[in-house]
């Protein structure tokens, strides 16, 4: 397993139930792509939000996203390093 | 008290040591600016670190940075709803 850090961009304006939503949403299937996500931060003013994960691949991540209707990320990273 | 995300480019190759390092600079002198960087997360090949930190301003935040000699954050966002 790796922890993935993944961005999305253009999301201005996303209030707290819409981020809760679209991470309910990931955790209704993220075991079927061994993927946990596990924290989200949004900054509403930018419309950057940062989605902190762990899985067996970036492709996984990308697909819970994708299928969970939040939209594919901007960006996806490995961190395989954490303090 | 604001909760940041900042964002580092260009930290290509970074280690856990080195990672650990700009943690433990950081954490000596955060407290003269009431700030508390929580966690950090590195992606050593795109060369991206993301920090996650509470403090009163982001202004508050690069200053820690800076004087922790980790340098300047390339980004740096409030983010004030979280999952």
């Amino acid at each position: 397993m790796t922890r993935f850090m993944d961005v999305h961009h253009g999301m201005q304006g996303i209030t707290a139930q819409q981020l809760k939503e679209g991470h309910d949403a990931t955790a209704a299937i993220e075991q079927e792509e061994g993927v946990h996500f596990e924290h989200a931060w949004a900054d509403p003013e930018s419309g950057t939000v940062y989605c902190l994960s762990e899985g067996p691949s970036a492709d996984a991540v990308r697909r819970v996203h994708e299928r969970g209707g939040g939209g594919a990320p901007d960006e996806i990273h490995a961190v395989p390093l954490t303090v």
